[in-house]
């Protein structure tokens, strides 16, 4: 398979990636061929750092970047050759299969969206971030592409999450909820308790609301919201468990016993950091799209971004927009069967 | 000072509740009367089980319990002589300065609105939850009580978390923020767009939007949302403390070397739990009611009761209320010289 790395827009630098991308050679023999694509002269100088000398590897130059601060839409429309752009076009153009960036999400998603379209019957493309629990991983979609979102958007947020759950993390029926404020079916918005009534109609394993006590507590494998939602619970969990860290550090060097039981569990230490490192994971899937789009961490170091070419060659391998596209086609069957009904509106 | 306390509801029983009212008996001699509302037979049980026996203490009858199970608006209505409604006349027949229950939090809020009114000038009462971080502590406005928000409600509640920053946590001037997926001003959804114009104006130290990485960061003193959105972040946040907690001991139990180790760096451990403990904060106080009314954690034990006793008579001593009501009188003045502006329709 044919996958495009945008080695630009890292919070890293271009040599980061590379070497990232050259573990990730090393691991998958499936990858046929790889794009490098960026500034010329800064890929070539990392690949003589990091010795990386591999026939299936190929540079595309482009001379801008979308940079954190570019207003996405504009920069689609501005830097068209800037590296984001030239990536999706490789795909567009059907000479690779999938890409990985590790720039502006949004600027991710206007490119994506303006340059692969949507798949269709998609009505919009959504984040979905993999979040690590004590028993079991659970995907959050969408996790910041769409802050104003309608009933349909989460109906198909919870149609692609449980296809990604199934096809890539291995949950054979994967239990999908609705993010609420409590589980029973009354709680929630008009948004949620619209979409709670066209879920049921669906061929999911919905278990209908989930509240934020049942996230770390191996009740849901695929957890539903609008992206405004899922961007705050997706950021306030990487900062408290970044918290706890500190705290727990803290706390084990005040004195030198603790000193010495942290030294002795060191081990048990590392562990509980490395499950709840946000890069464990290896990005974050742009779904419904016409075209596999993975988003790195800005922060992704050469582990990270491995992982990531290694998810995204396992979406490319499950073919993961084919199948999204045929249960999206389902889903939209089954919805039309359904008489249209507007949200009851709630007294003030 | 005159302290209700509503000892049905809890998880436990109310023999904890009443233990917990021991503890704080001894250690407040601020207080001067505490009412216990509830089965009469079984505070009776409990006073004796605990040998509490102390001048301040009254006890009042309901032959009603609200369960988790009632719908707050109708148990209002039928179940007239329940605890919680019983407890709320105290304070609205003047006996009494503040109420403490463990009870259904819509019920609470509901009896609380119905029976002691809101202050003047305030549109919605707001839940405010203490949560700790390693480097502060903020408070989390609305943690649930107001699903649907407008604008005016968000405004509102920065002005009350603030009000209750300052006097009862102690912050001098508290970094209000609005919770948002991002940072710049043109992110978030029409409501926190129209809220972030209107705190514009007020005599707040406003930090504009807050984002999920800012929380445990030590950037955000007061942190501003919808009770859909709070009651979501808080439960999360709670969840995952817990989970990081049941991979830490697991972990640490996986070998002698860690079981060693964790025995060393017990004291540590300790104090990271109690430092994340949900109950340790004592209890979420209901803002903008005429009277005090805090929201004891349903599963609360002896020393969160205490602790929630306790956070109830600060803010029966900082005179909360009235202190909210004039702030609240300020931020309406100041927000009646702004031209009215309706928010702009963002385009699908």
């Amino acid at each position: 398979m044919r996958i495009v790395v945008d080695v630009m827009g890292g919070d890293h630098g271009c040599g980061v990636v590379i070497e990232g991308v050259k573990r990730a050679l090393e691991a998958d023999a499936k990858i046929t061929e790889l794009y490098l694509v960026g500034n010329q002269e800064a890929i070539q100088a990392a690949l003589s750092a990091c010795q990386l000398q591999d026939a299936r590897v190929r540079t595309v130059h482009a001379t801008e970047v979308m940079n954190m601060e570019d207003k996405p839409t504009d920069a689609v429309r501005k830097k068209k050759d800037c590296s984001m752009a030239r990536a999706m076009d490789l795909v567009a153009e059907g000479r690779a299969d999938a890409v990985i960036s590790l720039g502006n999400t949004g600027g991710m998603l206007a490119a994506a969206t303006f340059k692969l379209r949507r798949l269709p019957g998609v009505e919009r493309a959504g984040i979905a971030t993999v979040i690590p629990a004590p028993d079991n991983e659970f995907v959050l979609i969408d996790a910041g592409a769409n802050t104003e979102c309608k009933p349909i958007h989460l109906v198909q947020y919870a149609v692609m999450g449980s296809v990604y759950s199934r096809e890539i993390l291995g949950y054979k029926t994967p239990r999908v909820g609705i993010l609420s404020n409590g589980t029973e079916e009354g709680k929630g918005t008009d948004l949620t308790r619209e979409t709670y009534k066209l879920c049921k109609q669906l061929d999911l394993n919905f278990i209908g609301y989930a509240e934020g006590h049942d996230l770390f507590a191996n009740k849901v494998d695929v957890v539903v919201c609008d992206g405004f939602v899922g961007n705050i619970v997706l950021k306030t969990c990487e900062s408290l468990a970044f918290g706890i860290v500190s705290m727990l550090k803290r706390e084990l060097s005040r004195n030198l016993k603790n000193k010495l039981g942290a030294f002795l569990a060191q081990d048990a230490l590392r562990a509980l950091k490395r499950r709840m490192d946000p890069e464990g994971s290896g990005g974050a899937p742009l779904l419904g799209l016409n075209g596999i789009v993975v988003k790195a961490h800005g922060s992704a170091r050469e582990r990270a971004i491995m992982k990531a070419i290694l998810t995204t060659t396992e979406a490319v391998q499950h073919q993961i927009s084919q199948v999204i596209a045929q249960e999206i086609a389902n889903a939209t069957l089954r919805l039309a069967a359904v008489p249209t009904q507007l949200p009851t509106p709630i007294p003030a």
